[in-house]
């Protein structure tokens, strides 16, 4: 997989500047937009919408979900130089989220630089984040590769069945970031992270089959695939992060204890409290409420997971995600080496190091 | 137009509660949203949700883009209880704009309450926002009054049309806002206000012509109608804060001079610019870009308006504007009494006191 992430990076790249290009003019703008009823500012346009994508793409990013759209597309049985275009789907929508929530969760850094609302007033930050939403969602009005009008139709409902479960999902997990008390569930913390996460995933995937015309059980069969290894990378990033906290993996990938510090209430805090005597959870809790904790306080909160064997339970949960992933392409029609490929990827999401 | 406002209210708010009821449950969530992978948090999603939203509605808004669409729905031949699921789809994609508008802008008040960001956390307001983008569009997939196929697919590209175009216009307006000069024309300013308030007009206006099947010239003679109207309707704006703050008309709507305050770039402002001396104009930009402005050099700056004939100028515009979207639907084939209802409204949104 990292070499197909690798392979097709510059011509996905390619694609999302002939959408959005780094210089807009009042011909990009005319064509892409429509005729203005009476004069755009390209000036504006420029700064409000192409300077912060580019700032956010430049800075890297996998662009994972366009890839394993290009690999489901080639899976079906079409030419992925065909359907670069749409490969931008869920890569620009994926960019969206990333600056609307960093702006809702106040966040400081992205990668390796200032979150964008730093970079830029946060207006024109949240603004561009938003409009990423819609850009992308233009593209199924293009017909690019000839797409027939029942598939655009199908590719938009979908659409609006998973962007709206993102923001449920979303809409969950910042809720429960303003409670005091831990009051969720551990179905239901798989549940926001299959909204607000898995529904992208699944907009990969179904995006992918229902352009290349596949029957419904294998639209779900792949949408499940992506969903549940998406829900296993989230596990793997709240792991992540508290192994990285205690030490374990080496040198620090983020800032020391961070979803503590955010008060995060991750499957591992979730399992703690259930786990955990009374005392001790209480204490954890106090811990993830505080909104200074001192680099002992993290310890602490840390420990407290890693006694409780909350660690080892939410690999267990990612483990189990992972294989259930496995097992939905098992039965589908790919050839070995799609299906190595995508394998490899529900083992990379929970076993990586940043 | 104002008995007809009154007269669909109850049914309107009826038909978003069938949407987003006031007390969310499993149930519902399991019917708009679809099965759970996992569990749902009922209690979480009220607080993100149905909470903002309602709180926003219950607050006032004359409802008048889910009108509008029913007057359009009635003009062309088809019985208006029959389509008031969709007409939510302009109100709730408005009342969305709005809490992000209120979020981006920094605004304290919105509908004589605190903005809602003020109210619930700003990630909660935001999120809720976003949501009520997407929340409309799913009410396509649902099949009220069995609508083709085509013509969901054609409501589709045309709300990706508009919904693009409505992030360049708040896109053209913030940028402008963050910079210190005014360097803009007024044909650029009325560019942002069909691309920011037109376009939703737009949508009112296409969505009722195609759900009924009308042919292209007529579509596009109602959106013309409905985008000139909206923009008349900004400038009126415009216009009303200057007019209300220099005591003209009697008591004040908002806070006074709030515009000047924010430094709007207003077209009152751009005509002023543009037709003071360089000194004064000079003078008129440094009021506008001061972060605190005392009330006297509020009253200063909108002397320098008044002393330029800014609001006269803005006035003529905007009665240019509505006589224009008057023009655009007299030749179309409606009885008279809606004719003169959409004229009336064209007059309304100028002449208005709040």
């Amino acid at each position: 997989m990292r070499e197909t992430l690798a392979e097709w990076r510059p011509a996905i790249d390619e694609a999302i500047a002939d959408l959005v290009p780094r210089e807009v003019d009042p011909e990009y703008l005319e064509e892409f937009f429509g005729e203005p009823t009476y004069e755009y500012d390209s000036e504006g346009i420029q700064r409000a919408l192409a300077d912060p994508l580019w700032e956010l793409l430049d800075r890297g990013g996998k662009r994972w979900r366009a890839v394993l759209f290009l690999v489901f597309i080639d899976a079906f049985g079409e030419d992925p130089a065909d359907y670069l275009q749409y490969a931008c789907i869920p890569e620009i929508l994926h960019n969206g989220t990333i600056i609307v929530d960093d702006v809702e969760d106040e966040a400081a850094m992205r990668r390796g630089g200032p979150a964008l609302h730093h970079v830029f007033d946060e207006d024109i930050a949240l603004n561009a984040g938003n409009a990423m939403y819609f850009l992308p969602l233009k593209i199924l009005t293009q017909d690019h590769a000839d797409l027939p009008a029942d598939r655009r139709l199908a590719a938009y409902e979908m659409l609006m069945d998973e962007l709206n479960r993102t923001h449920l999902g979303q809409g969950m997990d910042i809720c429960w970031h303003n409670e005091r008390e831990v009051r969720v569930t551990p179905e239901q913390y798989l549940e926001m992270c299959a909204c607000k996460t898995g529904c992208l995933g699944r907009i990969v995937a179904r995006l992918a089959a229902i352009i290349t015309d596949q029957p419904a059980d294998v639209e779900e069969a792949v949408a499940s695939y992506a969903e549940l290894t998406a829900v296993a990378f989230q596990i793997g990033d709240d792991i992540l992060d508290v192994e990285n906290s205690l030490g374990r993996a080496g040198e620090f990938g983020k800032e020391f204890g961070n979803d503590v510090r955010e008060g995060k209430k991750t499957l591992l805090v979730i399992h703690a409290m259930e786990e955990s005597d009374p005392e001790t959870a209480h204490r954890l809790q106090e811990l993830l409420q505080d909104d200074d904790n001192t680099d002992e306080e993290i310890l602490e909160a840390l420990s407290i997971l890693e006694e409780a064997g909350s660690i080892e339970y939410a690999r267990e949960r990612a483990l189990g995600l992972a294989a259930e992933a496995r097992g939905e392409i098992a039965d589908l029609d790919f050839d070995p080496e799609t299906t190595r490929k995508l394998e490899e990827f529900t083992e990379f999401v929970i076993d990586r190091d940043v």
